[in-house]
Parts: C-alpha cells; structure tokens; sequence
C-alpha cells in the first residue's frame, strides 16, 4: 500500500492511498478519513460508495463528511467506482466501463478480468484496511450515492451481520427495472436475468431486506428519478415493514450540494447503529 | 447575467452566474450562495475570494461554507480569480496570468487590458450583485485564502467602510517582499515598487490597519510558509493593536481539508460582526 497524500482535517487525517489489487488486477485508489480518536485505539467505520464518473476523490472533497465523522469518532471509507488504468477496458458512455463498476463482480468479456468491484468492495478492501488501519471491523456501517447507492443496499442486504446500519442519497434502487442496472447488468452479468436480482435493492428488500435500520433520502428534484425506482423501493421497504425511513426532500436534486445538507443526519444516523 | 446552474443547499440556493465583465472585457463566472431567509428580504454577504489556480467553483465545492451560512442567514459569493477565455493572455506558471490575477489592476502590457480584478470585485460586481440578489450592500464581509486572503485583506483595509470584518486562511500577506508578490506585481504594476505597497496586506496594516476585527488561520504544516510572509504581518498586526487574532493551527497545510476544518468559526466570526 503506498500513500498518495495526507492531510490534517477536522483533527484527524484525511488520506488517499492505493494498492495492487488482486481482485480488480489493476493498481486501485482509495481514500480514508481518520478521526482523531483512532490515535487511542480502533474505531468504528462507515463506507462511502460513490456513483457513475466519480473516483475516491469527489465525496472526499465535495460531501462534507469529515466533519461529522470527526464529532462522532468515525472513519470514513473512499472507494473508487471501478478498475481503471492502460489495459482495463471502457466504453464511451459515461455509464459503462470505467467509473461505472456498478459493484458487481462481471461474468462476461471484456469486462470480467478486471471489474470485479464486489469483491474488492466486501472483500479484499476490507482486509487491507483491517491491517493497516486502526478500525474496529466489528462496527460498520455502509452509505453510498446513486450507483454508490445502490452498492450500498445491496451489500448491507446480502451480507448479515456485516453492517450495522445502512443509507443512501437518491440510490438506483430497482435496477433490473431500469436503463440505469439493465444496460450494465447485460454487459458484466450477461443476458441471463436471473442472475440480476442478487443486484437489485427493491428484489432483496422484498426477499427479506435489512436487519437494521435503512434511511434513504432522494431530492423531488432529481433529474434522474425516472432511472432510480425509488417508487418501487419505497412499496417494497413499507410492504416488508422495514425498519428505517425513505423521505423525498423538496426542491433538491442528484448533485453533491443535496449530500452536504443531508449528511450530518445520515452520519448521526449511523452513529447510532454503531455506538448502540 | 445568464444562470449556468442553480441547485437546492441547506434550504437554500447555490447559483453559478456568468456575465459580459466591462471591466475585464471578457465574460466572467461567479458562484452565490443565498439563504433561505433571502426569501424573506435583504440578507448581509460575505465574499470569498479564491488562490491560484482557482476558479468560482474550488471553494464552492470544497469549503463547506455553505452549511453554515445557511445556519447565519448570510450569502456568500465566490468571484473567479481572473479574467478568461479566448484572447485572454496567460503565462504558462501557474501562479501568474489566468487563475492568478492577484486582485490588482494591471497596469502593464500585455495585461492591462483585461486584468482588472480590484476593480472587477470591489466595484463591477458589487453592483450586479445589489441588483440581482436580495443582498443588504450595508452588511458585507470579505475573506479569503491564499491569493484570495491577500485580496480580501488589501480590499478591507483600503475601503474602509465597505467591510465590517476580515478573515483569511494562509494569506500572502507581505508579497512585496515573497515571490509570490514581486513577480506578480512586476508583470501587472510594473518595476516601480512604490505603486506595490496598496497591495501588501503588511503594508497596509502599518499604514492604519482595518477598523473591525481580524481572523487569520495558517498551519504550521503549510507547505508555502516561506511565501506567505506570516511572521511579517503578525509582527503588523501586534504591533498596532489590530483587533483580531492571527493563529497558527498545529498539523495543517494549505489545502481546503484545512479550511473546512476552521470555516464554521470564520463564518461565525463574521457572523457577530454583520449582525452586531
């Protein structure tokens, strides 16, 4: 693991590192924010998963969550959004390819030696971390934007006991119903949509959902609502009586000013779940 | 004046305008952050005046401020840092021509023409702003960072009564004698260092001072101290009794991890003195 930058933030240090990745057989970067607690001993953490065209760097820089991570004592993890580099391929779309791993391990060629953002996600990051990062993995807690959004639900829903709590701004969250997750999942998973409902929210949600709390937040200005099933979702989660909330907030849109008003209440959110 | 983007923020509205700048003969871009309680009436303002390499956008994304304007019911705005475009000049440095224009009116060839950001900020746009925005032109505040603290400092105390408080993080702050100041005022003011000494903020505080509080931030990791000219205008600042404070924040650079990490006490700071 080599360490690309750190900066003193909030008391703590805001860092940006990358590593070989033997899942995504590329060289990966993420960014970690540490609380100045973690000087006296291990922490608990929440995951940032980030949507299409971002890298580790735009929550890091554009959602104000070191603050309130900083109050509460909790690190925070950056991820990158897919393999990248010479010899990964991509696709000219913006929503294809690379900054668009869509957090599922891909099956089918040419995208099946590199993106495999599942199991870098829930596997071989967290490992790194856990080894070299003074953080309590007994305490984790997931959000996510968007397509970060949908990673988010889908990982906190597929691996019990692994996340304490879970939450997302404006999540793709009924993706096999969508341009956004039906054009992907083709691609990485293939024509077999079978296989498709592991990576769809609202079809885990209604095959047993989250032993913990859920808080999703989506603007009633999203320029994307048509592509984020948040209707579907919504019927699922109250269908299954779900605990959590999915609120529509007025007048806000898809972009980063809607997560930095937002995300002291989702940080506290979790800190809840992760202190209890 | 053209809207380029207007998104929902903390209850408020985070807007990007362009418009044809008379004063830089080319179209120039600026961000502003009004308030909720705009809706409701005039609401005081505070500037933010970016460094080198910035544009509109840095501290925009970057800083954070807006959670606690909105939290003060004040607006912000974020000039550019020059003028731009095509047939603009620039200098391949970073730190001289377009992203660096020092908040001085050049008055040298080939800058001249367009390079008039003192007049663009402290004259052009105020007035397009009181026309435009639901901005109480009585209550102003100005700060800044880097570049940007050296304007916000020389604008304040060289307008007394247009600024009722002054704030900055990493200012350039005695560039007469910093090579961030001396080849920025040779290529705009020409070799006639008399005309330079409006333009030092160290200058300017042994020459009267600012009537209202002061609040400088500067980390001791600040990879550009050697620049800044700390020493010097502290050495100022003491020395007349300025009311204020110059601090050194122990661990920080001069990135904007640092000044998100201090924003909620500047805005507060200027808070007391536009409401007081």
């Amino acid at each position: 693991m080599q360490t690309i930058s750190e900066n003193r933030c909030f008391g703590g240090t805001q860092g940006v590192y990358s590593h070989a990745s033997d899942a995504c057989v590329c060289d990966m970067t993420f960014a970690v924010f540490m609380p100045e607690e973690a000087t006296h001993g291990p922490v608990p953490v929440l995951w940032f998963l980030s949507g299409l065209t971002c890298t580790h760097e735009n929550a890091m820089v554009k959602a104000g969550a070191q603050a309130w991570a900083a109050e509460q004592g909790i690190a925070l993890v950056f991820p990158d959004t897919s393999p990248r580099g010479e010899g990964v391929p991509n696709d000219d779309a913006f929503d294809l390819g690379q900054g668009a791993g869509f957090y599922v391990d891909a099956t089918q060629a040419p995208w099946d030696k590199h993106f495999k953002m599942w199991t870098y996600v829930t596997d071989e990051l967290p490992a790194l971390l856990a080894e070299n990062f003074a953080i309590d993995m007994d305490r984790q807690a997931i959000m996510g934007h968007s397509m970060g959004g949908h990673g988010a639900l889908t990982m906190a829903m597929s691996l019990p006991d692994r996340f304490r709590s879970v939450s997302a701004f404006a999540p793709i969250c009924n993706p096999t119903a969508s341009d956004w997750g039906q054009k992907q999942f083709s691609a990485y998973l293939g024509s077999e949509e079978g296989t498709w409902a592991a990576h769809d929210a609202t079809a885990l949600m209604l095959d047993g959902g989250f032993d913990g709390p859920v808080l999703i937040d989506t603007g009633t200005d999203d320029q994307f609502a048509d592509l984020l099933g948040t209707q579907e979702f919504a019927a699922a989660f109250a269908g299954c009586l779900q605990e959590g909330a999915v609120r529509l907030q007025k007048g806000y849109d898809h972009s980063y000013f809607f997560i930095s008003t937002f995300i002291e209440e989702h940080i506290a959110f979790h800190a809840e779940a992760l202190y209890r």
